[in-house]
């Protein structure tokens, strides 16, 4: 009986694993470089964790289950909630401020569309235990670092950065009503997309006049200082104003700010965050958001630990992916091997074995054909497997050699072979291979690097 | 509200997370080398696929649930149907023999106890597409290099290997009915943890004569070639005895038959394996078993597929973690950065923010201090963090330098500080920091690596 996968979950066949690696690896090569340290949890956690951050209707786009106690549980659709319940579960033995990373795999049991899949891996970046807007200024710069780490420019790629309690105390400067602001807040996240016309349209339908319209669309398109400097003459966000022009004078210092853009229509979830947020968003904003996140100070208390700075983003795989490829910025990914051996003239498979197995637990990666089959057709096989070299064990009377093999080395990328055979017993322990990091380097040793 | 995590699951914070890391990337490592691909699959699959391979009782040990289309879903308790699915589904485009590996998250809705848990990671190296032993033995290799690559040896560790259809020939050619062999096989197991009248009493409880359960005792503590030799006067069973004696010629020839013995007492499980089986053991069996598999030549076509050889084993965490902390072999694996900036002096933190992106950028982990505090409090932070070098960035007169800004750089395993103020334009432009690649050779170069 022929059984398919789940819609909206992702087989990994080795190409596939390959880029996934790709990504992976370089999230945590930055976090790591950025000073960050890695944790996990569990991927499934009792159901409460998740709608006491939430709320209830967080629980349809869950993957619930009650085990066999009859407890409610959940597949885990973010990491943050078991972020703040391990920082609370150690909270006096932790160091703080904590700089933790993670990738985890998360399920979210919506209807798949582009960009958006059941599965799905996410690089978590969170600073616990800081109220400084340093670790706002950290996060960002972590974030840019990956950005470019995978070949991506400010060209194709933009941080746009707001502040709820700002963008909130501007709307109420101009009058609109505390009622209208939740149903304004939506709203702006849909400028960039909108002409003129049609924003002011909308933000009359949430109950603005004219002239509030016009003013909400002329303050939400400023960006950077001019933000920042209009803000100055709010009320009662002193503190907030002032964090966000250090935000700015941080990102400026670190190189980041080309890739950033202070942008108060950037508002993301009420209830979660705190200040300043952020979004990444490809330059044409054709696709969904890349990441976002920003300061949340609250949740920690909310899940009974006690009242903690908190800021971070998520990351998720499968905008990235769609992203880099459209950009072209994958690199050849390609399996690869450094050795294949030939077994050249069916011989014994012995010698081939006993010379597979020294290479690997030298640290090499080497394979050979387990079809018994005449050379050209173990050479295609090397070729197909990205090898690097081949290794060619033949036979010969042990008057010559003194265990009956003889081996023949050939680059064959450039198809240059060693001019001598070589023993088995010796060719590992030639002196100038010793200290040899990597098969270029090998190959350079033994004269066959060249064109 | 505080909440708990799940009893079963494990939290991995930093430190945790560190031996995770480490068990995984040797396992990632070892896989490469040996010329395996990664592959991975979705945590939840529609539940048949797990009952179809294993049978109905397996859903009581699955954590199952039903999506709001009603459909019957799983989180995956093993990853080889998923394998068997997935090449299925691409017969006719994947070059065979495959050599994949995963290293999949799993879940298992079972009583925790020691060395079994209800989420779990399990290493699975498989080869499918070949019939031949020779996959057998590079699935036992793989193994064993595995296990010497953490540094466990042939007296902590034991791979035993048998071959179900040979126990069984075995005990038909003893005259064993039958119908008593399916009650005997799991005694088999019990051998070496009793004495000898307590195996023959089990032996006489599952059906046997004294002469017979003497028999069974004698021949199941048999190993290696007396065992092989022995089975050669078995009738109808010439291809699998065949096979037995080249698998050990290979794992001789491969230097890994001194992590192996051939024992007839291990069968495994009954319905899923079909010829050689194995299974990896401390030696003092205190432990669980630490990794299981063999050939299994019907799943794929079981799964609605073609016939097809396949062959693989699965070595979980939780048992080789608690084996690894025995016998000490895990290293130290606390934190460690290349560098941490310290602003010193209370100036701006700008110069520090600066260097430390540009430090990141170029690949190096550093960081810096959060906390606007005195120098000898960000020097202990440094020192908790295991940084390997402190940079002090201090203030001077633009007439000395020109960024208004020095640099001194400290060793702080040996407290070596280099003898000049160093420039932070210029400092990581100097010829001799060119093509550094980590940071003992940083240190080597600027003359600080002394003791």
């Amino acid at each position: 009986m022929k059984i398919q996968s789940v819609k909206g979950t992702r087989d990994f066949y080795p190409e596939a694993m390959r880029l996934r690696n790709w990504i992976v690896d370089a999230w945590r090569r930055v976090s790591l470089r950025n000073g960050f340290e890695e944790y996990d949890a569990p991927i499934f956690e009792y159901l409460d964790l998740f709608t006491i951050k939430s709320g209830d209707e967080i629980a349809e786009q869950l993957f619930g289950f009650t085990d066999r106690g009859g407890r409610q549980l959940a597949i885990r659709p973010e990491i943050t909630p078991s972020l703040a319940r391990m920082v609370n579960a150690k909270i006096n033995s932790l160091r703080r401020p904590m700089k933790w990373f993670s990738v985890p795999r998360l399920c979210r049991a919506e209807n798949p569309q582009k960009g958006r899949l059941r599965e799905f891996f996410q690089w978590n970046i969170d600073i616990v235990g800081s109220d400084d807007v340093l670790a706002d200024a950290e996060c960002i710069l972590v974030c840019v670092d990956f950005l470019r780490e995978v070949g991506l420019t400010s060209r194709d790629v933009q941080v746009r950065i707001g502040s709820r309690p700002l963008t909130v105390a501007k709307l109420v400067s101009i009058g609109v009503a505390p009622d209208d602001i939740d149903t304004l807040l939506p709203v702006l996240d849909k400028r960039p997309k909108v002409s003129d016309e049609e924003f002011d349209k909308l933000c009359r339908a949430a109950g603005l006049n004219d002239a509030q319209a016009r003013e909400v669309r002329r303050f939400g398109d400023l960006s950077n200082r001019e933000v920042i400097d209009e803000l100055r003459s709010l009320d009662g966000v002193q503190k907030e104003v002032d964090d966000l022009e250090k935000l700015w004078g941080y990102l400026e210092a670190m190189g980041a700010a080309e890739f950033c853009r202070v942008d108060m229509r950037i508002v993301r979830g009420l209830a979660y965050y705190t200040g300043i947020v952020y979004e990444v968003f490809d330059a044409s904003q054709s696709l969904r958001a890349i990441a976002g996140g920003g300061r949340y100070d609250n949740l920690l208390e909310v899940l009974g630990g006690p009242k903690l700075g908190a800021t971070g983003f998520g990351m998720g795989d499968v905008v990235l992916g769609i992203l880099l490829a459209e950009k072209n910025r994958v690199p050849d990914l390609t399996q690869s091997l450094d050795f294949f051996v030939i077994d050249d003239g069916e011989n014994s498979i012995l010698p081939t074995l006993k010379l597979v197995a020294a290479l690997r637990e030298g640290g090499w990666s080497a394979d050979y054909s387990f079809k018994r089959q005449k050379t050209p057709k173990q050479l295609k096989e090397a070729l197909n497997r990205g090898a690097a070299v081949a290794i060619f064990v033949q036979e010969e009377p042990e008057s010559f050699s003194p265990e009956g093999i003889v081996l023949r080395i050939k680059n064959l990328r450039n198809e240059q072979q060693y001019p001598t055979r070589l023993f088995p017993g010796e060719f590992l322990e030639r002196p100038e291979l010793k200290n040899v990091k990597n098969i270029d380097q090998f190959l350079d040793r033994l004269g066959l690097a060249g064109r």
